[in-house]
């Protein structure tokens, strides 16, 4: 079985591994979304696809769920004694190391997709992961303050650093338009039998990957179950309600799904306390299933993915 | 009084820290030697300007004489677990964060002495510490097999991997012909009251940044005063002997000292046990003092560079 996967970072990461344990003899890629990297210091940082490979590959900070486990944090404290900016984005150590042997390796014209190939030799993360994209894309937040004059600013400092407190007024994936799908990208959304969305940002994760010309046709064209970011009135971690209120989708399971839309995706598991969505007319056309959502440990993440991917099966039967 | 210094590494570091004592109230220059630069994991690594920077700012390793105080070597660790090559360079968690930001700001279009003023704005090294060039300049060793095959490797490579036990059949400063001196440098040695060449490698360290073109004729205009990187036929420090080799020069402070010639220098200072080279007549036109030579201890090395200031201004005296 080929299960092929949008990603953002923690929420996805999590669930993947579940997903290994539900389908342990199945092909799975991951798509990993690169619109939150940034050039840090002039090293290339890419979150998303170091959160999956870390975590997948035994190296995460499994408390905070991003960066990496036993990390020390000299050279931050050293940028620091010189003065360097941005001071609000930390990295460690250990960290460090992957974006120097990124960036050297991307200086020396490999594509990230082959870059990260090199980078998961190291961690055998049991999946592929291919970036979205070999060309940049960036996410950037406009923000408008009172008098309406507008700022821009990286994802990542407004994540980051302003904790996105300052309502956006739009999020743009700058580059996705002129991006070309990494080299398999096509190639697995297609030979997939069954597409996840995880519990991913549906604006910054899996909106951008859709954002790069091609990957939403494909997706649609697919049996696609989607895990519901939104419990209960409230993202399961992260800001997400910040995002979607970006792109008015208000903060629920319900809003989230209609926002991909039957087009798009055939199943869409949402938690017990959502399950009236089941009902919503805006989901009519999606199959909506409701059982306990919170990735609290490698058990109930197991069981979420397999319930995924039993409910897309299920609907692929029914389309064949 | 202005000193102007033409420096390498580990020698001229210690040197300098004596020459502060020395001559607490003088203006001191200090132009730092580039050719061992290195570009590592994508990073620029300019060993001589860091070594001359961390010692008279406090940071060195005093031990052993170049890299960072309090070290660990966990980007290190982790670039071996990614099988990243080179593996025979050991750079510090501390010292990559200064490669890093060095890198940072070269990329963003600052030339080299411009980063090295950033730098030297944490260190407060108590010199102004120029780079010889602004213009990338590497030395580079032609090796030669007993079937005469040439291979070159970087000066780096043969030093550090090698240990320079493969005997070198050329040294060349690649890029120094085409090179201009940075901003200052000239400068600085014609404005300069007398000029300093402490014991470093007369080859790999004076040797480039006189091969600049513009500096020897602005230095020899001068006055000058060498201190011997030799005592009694063996480098105080390094491997300066392989060097010399390849020039076709003796291991000797008498052959270093002609090697400059009284075309370049006035003063040459040799210890006690080369004092015969005062009678050498390869040495005619240079006056030649013997002392003790040894920097063992800062009050050793104060003494060393007061001689040195001392005959300088006795010779300039002269001169005028």
């Amino acid at each position: 079985m080929r299960i092929t996967v949008l990603a953002g970072g923690v929420g996805a990461a999590r669930f993947l591994g579940g997903l290994k344990r539900a389908a342990p003899d199945a092909e799975i890629t991951v798509i990993g979304n690169t619109g939150d990297d940034i050039t840090l210091f002039g090293l290339r940082v890419c979150p998303d696809l170091d959160t999956v490979m870390y975590t997948l590959g035994g190296g995460i900070n499994t408390e905070q769920g991003w960066g990496r486990a036993d990390e020390s944090f000299t050279i931050r404290a050293e940028l620091d004694a010189y003065d360097a900016s941005p001071d609000w984005f930390t990295l460690g150590d250990r960290d460090f190391a992957t974006h120097i042997l990124r960036s050297q390796l991307l200086a020396s014209g490999q594509p990230l997709s082959a870059v990260t190939e090199v980078l998961c030799r190291r961690w055998q993360p049991g999946v592929r992961l291919l970036p979205m994209s070999d060309d940049p894309v960036e996410t950037h937040v406009v923000l408008s303050d009172e008098a309406g004059r507008r700022t821009v600013v990286h994802f990542q400092e407004w994540w980051v650093r302003m904790r996105a407190e300052t309502p956006a007024a739009e999020i743009t994936a700058v580059g996705a338009a002129q991006a070309v799908p990494a080299p398999g990208v096509l190639d697995a959304i297609g030979g997939a039998d069954l597409l996840l969305f995880p519990p991913s940002n549906p604006v910054v994760s899996i909106g951008t990957i859709l954002a790069v010309p091609g990957i939403r046709a494909a997706v649609a064209a697919k049996t696609v179950v989607g895990v519901s970011p939104i419990i209960g009135g409230s993202p399961v971690r992260g800001m997400a309600d910040a995002c979607l209120a970006a792109i008015g989708v208000a903060t629920s399971a319900a809003a989230v799904g209609a926002h991909y839309g039957p087009g798009l995706i055939n199943g869409w598991l949402v938690d017990e306390q959502d399950k009236a969505a089941a009902d919503d007319p805006a989901l009519a056309g999606i199959e909506v299933r409701a059982l306990p959502l919170y990735m609290r440990d490698l058990p109930a993440t197991t069981a979420i993915a397999r319930a995924a991917v039993d409910l897309a099966l299920e609907l692929a039967r029914g389309q064949a």
